[in-house]
């Protein structure tokens, strides 16, 4: 059993720091580091035309007189959201998610969804969340924020996930602490690129209704699947009963909207009034924190939501066909230039962004700097994201952002860079 | 000296609810509980229809290629902001504040500024925030979410303010807690609508130098001042090293946008290392609360700012000519309304949005519920904004949003409610 706490939650965050000073002294290095989406099919001036279409029908919705749905939209709004109708015909429609528009809370960003699952669910100074390592910057930064200990699980092999899983409950209670909540991104994991099997989130679900834990389902990548078949969300599984389902349009529309939001179970722990309690807490969060999210970003996706029906499949489509032009490039790319050197290794995710390459030598934060000032390429190693010691020869490539180009010249850098570290052991 | 703990600051936000819930149950009820700006000076499709003028400016400054700046602000962006210049010129033309551009973090409306303040200031345990009793239920929430206690002075005259609050100081300290920061909306208070005076201001700032007490500084409703001469802010006052001054555009410009600021002197305790790291430390909560503020919203902003060269003076002369008419109406009316009636007061304030009412009897949420369903008119009781018992006969009245005629007819309304109330005595 290989469990392990946050010690220093910080260092991530200067972890992050620290590549992006790099990033900006050697601007002309190709950056496989960021997750950013691409800007190809971002368009702005079309996207703030269509918000007119989205007033009227806010205006018919809430019997506001034609011509001052505008004001209103101006005006302070709702805490929960004014696109929630939408959101839950979208998440029915692309991502097998049924719920009521009232289990929604619209947030800026999902980064807000984390901070307010966290302050609402783990108050009592011995209660924990649990991860596996390595886990996405955020979640790290939301708990520190709010004096959280996390506790984390890294299976060696996929087939001990669940095993490890229970293992850290188990631990956590003995060391005094109650788990409140495990959190999770099932697709196209941020930083690994993982799915999490069928089987793997049908015992999780299971578990955690029994233990009385809740799951977030962190779900930003899950539309960009490049083959293979959806596995279905935790939430929808039979007898998930304390999932909260996390997604964003940072990813399918644009980051600039800061628009995400989160959905409740209907029935937390088998209870319908905890699930509204549970609601009215992270309103109430919310409430002092962003007061509501900028119904101009939500007109924005209610908007594109309007004209869609409903769904964001076709609105992804030309962006799904770059990743996976991207993705097929470097996985190509990887293979000539890494065939030949041994102990390189990675993985060929079906979707999301990013890529996990395992090296034959530790590399760290210093050697990211120097490969990105001596060979141009910047890369982010995987102790980034770790919270144990295991993560100290692996990084993540992200093909989302970088253009193909960018891609076949930047691993070929990177190729170089291997190459004569290893000439040099 | 009576100083005291927020024992329940969940009350306040129980409080909120229940007034949304008035509100909700008799919607043709006339509202004085909002401080909502007035609509009739929102002009969101003029100011969508600017954002193009920014972009410009914007691919100019960062040496975008013409065309690709749209695509650049969709992205995710600078975690402290991409309009902090045109927000220094705009607080230096009109709110007499000096600072460069990197003393400031744009923020997703001011209330996220006062979540991360808190987070970064009142990190141990005994830490505390002073305030004022009444203060604005923003500032009870975001201590509430970080679990910091806040101690209370109520002056039941103006010039004991500054021996109540160094009283508070001491009583903080004798109790084993340390007091980090000082919260006040000096110009036209939510919600009392009182501006506090140069000298206390002065004296404010010298202590809170000595004391290496954060004063923040909340100023929302400082250019809505509609007679008399602006007093000075705290963050100018010779001898002040310890202000951060918060800002928002939800009052000028419209709330939907959710953009605020905050800015940190430019040597904190006297020392420039501490505000880079108190600013370094905002950000890197920001970071993890809402990743950076919607660069839609900061391109409205910065739209019209670059138009306007920087102040915001000339737009929203409008909307202060409405509000003062609004005041003065308010103020005539209830002087119709009221004089006769003994043991009723109010004050007359210069500026802002609201004015508080005294009157002869108590006047808590159970009474407010009772004036909305049987008089039809809400109010809000300051015991909402209140952590002390003293708060329990007083009412804020907004002016701000209702129309001229509601406000002729909720005056009337409620001094019908009063004289009821005390004929019934």
């Amino acid at each position: 059993m290989n469990c392990h706490f946050n010690s220093q939650p910080q260092e991530q965050a200067d972890a992050m720091n620290f590549l992006n000073e790099v990033a900006e002294r050697y601007p002309h290095a190709i950056s496989f580091a960021s997750g950013r989406p691409a800007e190809e099919y971002f368009f702005l001036e079309k996207w703030l035309g269509s918000i007119p279409n989205f007033i009227k029908s806010f205006e018919k919705k809430r019997a506001i007189s034609p011509g001052m749905g505008g004001g209103k939209l101006s005006q302070y709004g709702r805490t929960n959201g004014v696109i929630n109708d939408l959101i839950s015909l979208q998440v029915k429609q692309d991502e097998m998610i049924c719920c009521e528009q009232d289990q929604i809370l619209v947030t800026t960003g999902c980064q807000e969804a984390l901070d307010l699952c966290v302050a609402a669910i783990c108050k009592n100074k011995n209660d924990v969340i649990l991860v596996q390592s390595p886990v996405y910057i955020g979640m790290i930064g939301a708990a520190a924020r709010h004096d959280v200990t996390i506790m984390s699980f890294t299976p060696l092999f996929a087939e001990d996930y669940i095993q490890e899983f229970e293992a850290t409950i188990l631990a956590a209670r003995d060391s005094g602490r109650s788990p409140k909540i495990f959190y999770c991104v099932p697709n196209f994991d941020n930083p690994t690129g993982v799915v999490l099997p069928l089987a793997t989130r049908e015992k999780l679900a299971s578990i955690c209704a029994r233990e009385k834990i809740v799951i977030i389902e962190d779900n930003p990548y899950g539309l960009f699947r490049y083959e293979g078949d959806a596995v279905p969300p935790i939430f929808s599984l039979a007898g998930a009963c304390s999932v909260i389902y996390c997604g964003t349009y940072s990813k399918t529309i644009c980051p600039t909207l800061r628009v995400g939001y989160l959905i409740v179970p209907p029935d937390l722990f088998g209870s319908k009034t905890l699930s509204i309690k549970l609601l009215d807490e992270l309103s109430r969060g919310k409430s002092f924190v962003s007061v509501n999210t900028s119904q101009i970003s939500q007109a924005i996706v209610g908007a594109i939501l309007l004209d869609e029906e409903g769904s964001l499949y076709s609105i992804i489509d030309a962006s799904k066909m770059l990743y996976k032009k991207k993705r097929d490039l470097m996985l190509a790319k990887l293979q000539e230039v890494f065939s030949k050197i041994s102990g390189v290794s990675w993985n060929k995710p079906e979707g999301g962004f990013f890529l996990t390459l395992e090296l034959p030598f530790p590399f760290l934060a210093a050697d990211a700097a120097e490969c990105a000032e001596e060979y141009g390429v910047i890369v982010m190693p995987l102790s980034f994201f770790s919270l144990t010691q295991y993560d100290n020869s692996r990084v993540r490539l992200a093909f989302s952002y970088a253009s193909l180009d960018d891609i076949t010249a930047g691993v070929g850098r990177f190729g170089s860079y291997v190459s004569n570290k290893m000439s040099r052991m």
